[in-house]
């Protein structure tokens, strides 16, 4: 199954993706106005019956929204591929490197980046995104797929000399529209075994990073285990699992995104990211 | 006028200090339910015309909340006093330093800091909380103060063990009411020049942080500069401006905090935030 938010006739809602369509899920099941709501009520298995009887909305009335407009936490993960450890020489840890992105930065699908006149260090990051299904605290790696609604892509777009500034990386990932996140989320029985499924970054048709995802130092139960040890997780959490090597700061000469340009998120089974960059 | 977040009869709401009792102003305005519907509809001088319609409620019939009890945003600033940036060794940045808290992480004045029994080291960190009134980007330093409705304490409770794991400190920051913020906000215009003010914290009685306001590397006019430059704020949002020297990991013995123990952070004309340590 594969679910979007999107904006339509004025109106914040979500559906049920079929071919070139879109089942209008927040039409049909109005106590179930978002995704997060829908999370937030286990409501999967019973908006799959009553799809058929939903609205069908053509791909072109709608506007996509970020995946989850409005997850309570976001938490992304740095440094969790080799590659990457190993281009930005960073020590391998035994515990994952967290840090936050705010709401508000999330993009959707098609819409654009937009470059900040602060800055020529503007960078991508193809990350696979797990979105949070059931909540809960202290949950083992063995439960953690059972707290796991689906998966999307996701582009960690950050900037550079804004995340160096200190220690703390906050200021160089949390620009706004610089965390497009979508286009849909994909439940996790299409999914299936992570591991083998590749993940791949393109700016301008070019291939910049390219992995497989069992690849992942902190595999998702670890991250899981991890992050609910020292917070709640909540339905329609976000975590961002961390980028593979190939960034444009640690290329030789740096690649950094320019108005024009237009980058892509692809990973198996999970769906394709397309931004275009534009000046802010 | 100090500003209070409280659950009363099975239900949230906020209202207006006065003595001993608290203006039940979401009872007279039932378009604006919390605090930071207040702010985001710029009512605090519509809302002092009818406080005295309000019902009146006694303290010792309410549940004080955190004062914004769901912020959409809170940056913690580290590293932000001169004293404690050298009893943790770290060179002075030009740039602040700013990891974030979770809204799920905050308590409020007398509620309890639950010890987790994965740590140890449960350290106090006295801060002042910046409140946003009227949000905005790029927001010059002149102007930063119209943006400020005002202030409250904080204490921005440390797992440092967790926020050592790695450079991010987002692990140790974050554990359930590890947050503390109250009493109160009380409004710019009963504080004023924030500078003169002292700030305390005080563990059992004992003194163990003392500084003043004006000590603060990054003022709030710079740290709301900084912060709106690279993410909008918004009404409600909430500035930790970071914590004075003495903190209990730095002390020869280090003093941490056990179940038992009560922690008061205390700034002028702002407020008293008394909280007691349970084990979790």
């Amino acid at each position: 199954m594969k679910l979007v938010s999107f904006m339509a006739h004025g109106r914040a809602g979500w559906g049920m993706v079929e071919g070139d369509a879109v089942r209008d899920m927040s039409a049909a099941l109005p106590g179930t106005p978002s995704l997060r709501t829908l999370l937030e009520q286990d409501g999967i298995p019973a908006a799959g019956k009553v799809a058929a009887s939903a609205p069908l909305l053509a791909m072109e009335t709608i506007t996509l929204l970020p995946v989850i407009p409005d997850p309570a936490k976001i938490f992304c993960i740095g440094l969790n591929y080799v590659e990457h450890r190993e281009e930005t020489n960073n020590p391998t840890m035994t515990e994952p490197t967290i840090f936050v992105r705010f709401a508000n930065s999330l993009t959707a699908h098609g819409m654009p980046i937009r470059h900040p006149a602060e800055t020529d260090m503007l960078d991508y990051e193809a990350e696979l995104a797990v979105i949070i299904g059931k909540g809960g605290r202290r949950i083992s790696r063995a439960a953690a797929y059972d707290h796991v609604a689906g998966y999307a892509c996701a582009n960690d777009v950050s900037v550079r000399d804004w995340q160096r500034h200190t220690t703390q990386y906050t200021p160089g990932k949390n620009w706004p529209t610089s965390g497009p996140l979508g286009p849909w989320l994909v439940t996790r029985d299409e999914v299936g075994e992570l591991a083998p499924l590749r993940i791949s970054c393109r700016l301008n048709g070019e291939t910049v990073q390219d992995a497989h995802l069992g690849d992942l130092i902190f595999d998702v139960p670890r991250l899981i285990e991890y992050i609910s040890t020292f917070t709640e997780l909540a339905p329609g959490d976000v975590i961002f699992t961390g980028t593979p090597g190939g960034v444009g700061a640690k290329r030789v000469p740096p690649l950094f995104m320019k108005p024009g340009d237009r980058v892509e998120v692809e990973i198996e089974k999970v769906g394709l990211l397309v931004n275009p960059v534009v000046q802010d």
